[in-house]
């Protein structure tokens, strides 16, 4: 194995991608890809607790990888591959499971607030932190990047990962540590929430033209007039061109909201500008990759079978550990 | 596929098996090999929701698979291999329970009990019903020959893919047929209960010389004196010199009991020659199997290939309607 750590994300693939993704969890991953020996999975089997329309989880992936690719995530620097291409995730998984007292699972917040809604959750979900924790521990991730709501998952998996060794043998699994990002930054969505696909509220990274300009004109401001100072730190508009502008052009646009005469038009005008270079580049190159189908089958591909021989290299000593027969390798 | 009906059943690779495991399964098991296509795994994923010691259970895994071929399974009539070795099993499994309430689950006897008795069942014994489905959904399976006791799970099975046809198409798996098999004979153990392992009351089937004799010169009986009239079917030595004699044999046997002047010691060396006799040659060709251990992989090897390509030949238009994208085949 690679001396450098193994860092490890998922991705769910639900579909195109928007500035939230983007500035919370894509630019880490770009930059990650020269930090370590990265691993980026996209999350499909997660995705099936909560969607039933093949074609769409199948678009949604598509769609997700000419987003990756475009804006300049390697599939030479890093291993870019599907959940659904490593058998050995649900393999792991379910001996992880034989390890998980039910009780565990109990606690699990996404489940909890299911039942507290009065819902009756299926098992997929019920058991998301073992696969979750299968799919970190199956390449000897040493690092796994999350956001403050994942803690309780990445210690289910150092939890099943000391199970796991102390019932089979120290060193099969490693305990990967944890690295909660602190949000970088927090992208205000058209309506002031948090920027979420489920809140309808997303300006997507690839969106041009029309359709942007009136994503972009639609973000909600107070309703100060054109004349009146305004303070760039409770604008939404300005939350957003932060992100995108430079630091020149940032005071240059916070001096002029705080010096009135500059209304909320003329701010969001400046913002779709930002937004349209910004990502003009891999905008053209997406449009590039759109035409070659093939290519991210290729990709996927390929990142499948190297995500396959790391799996591999774990799974081997604990099928042997465990004593379950095992003719062949991937 | 083949147009044979497709007959499903699954053994726990818990060890040497004893004349009970014979008499309630393996007998069936070895005259089905010639009614159907039957395939017959070894369920080593469920043995480890109770047994972590993997020496013990490559050494049960050995042991049963040359009980089996010393008493006339034969691997090129039927489909014999290790659960461990289809991947697609576990891969079914996670993509049935996004579609499994956590209620239906809680509803399952073996988990009922345990949580009656205190116990904190782990995930692997509570998804236990979803992974015995994939077991069976995997291949098609138009029978399974199961107890009474595993009625609920059959039901399960069968729910599970309705639920999977409805949400992704139409004939993806099938429904498979429930076939409750009478138990045909009740097997005691030593001590007069049902034989079984977790008793510890159990006779062997390569079982022999003192061993053997020890065990059925302790079948417990009642105190009556070697002069007295007996009824044979009050008696536990009756009971399984019925399994193993002929007619006649029986016959002279029951006459034997009731005329009196035939003690319990009788009755038991009498079973004793029989069992011998029973698996004699049974024992000769488990003693030139083991010879040969390689023989016991390559058989494994070979069942597996087959269920991998059975496994794949339905798993393969899931993934297509599911959206999951794979790039390999088995």
């Amino acid at each position: 194995m690679n001396k450098q750590k193994t860092i490890l994300s998922g991705i769910q693939p639900s579909g195109k991608l928007h500035i939230g993704n983007y500035f919370g969890a894509m630019k880490q991953h770009i930059a990650m890809q020269e930090q370590g020996d990265a691993f980026y999975f996209l999350a499909n089997y997660h995705t099936l607790t909560s969607l039933s329309d093949g074609n769409l989880l199948q678009e949604n992936t598509r769609d997700v990888v000419l987003d990756y690719l475009a804006l300049g995530l390697d599939p030479d620097k890093c291993t870019f591959f599907a959940q659904s291409d490593v058998p050995q995730t649900t393999e792991l998984a379910w001996i992880l499971g034989t390890l998980t007292p039910v009780s565990l699972m109990e606690k699990g917040v996404a489940y909890k607030d299911k039942v507290a809604n009065g819902l009756s959750p299926n098992i997929g979900l019920f058991t998301y932190p073992i696969l979750q924790a299968a799919d970190i521990l199956i390449y000897h991730s040493d690092i796994v990047p999350v956001g403050e709501d994942q803690k309780q998952n990445i210690e289910i998996a150092r939890d099943l990962a000391g199970k796991l060794n102390r019932a089979f043998g120290d060193d099969l699994l490693k305990i990967p540590e944890e690295h909660i990002v602190k949000s970088v930054a927090t992208v205000p969505g058209v309506d002031g929430r948090k920027m979420s696909k489920s809140y309808g509220n997303t300006i997507d990274i690839f969106d041009e033209g029309k359709s942007l300009k009136k994503r972009v004109m639609s973000i909600q401001t107070d309703s100060k007039a054109l004349e009146d100072p305004k303070d760039p730190d409770l604008c939404n508009v300005y939350a957003l061109i932060k992100l995108f502008a430079d630091e020149n052009t940032r005071n240059e646009i916070a001096d002029k909201y705080r010096s009135g005469g500059y209304g909320y038009g003329h701010a969001k005008k400046e913002l779709l500008g930002l937004i349209t270079d910004y990502y003009a580049e891999a905008r053209l190159r997406r449009k590039e990759l759109e035409k070659n189908p093939s290519y991210i089958n290729d990709v996927l591909t390929e990142g499948g079978k190297k995500a396959r021989l790391r799996a591999e290299e774990v799974m081997e000593p604990i099928r042997e550990a465990t004593g379950l027969f095992r003719s062949f390798k991937y």
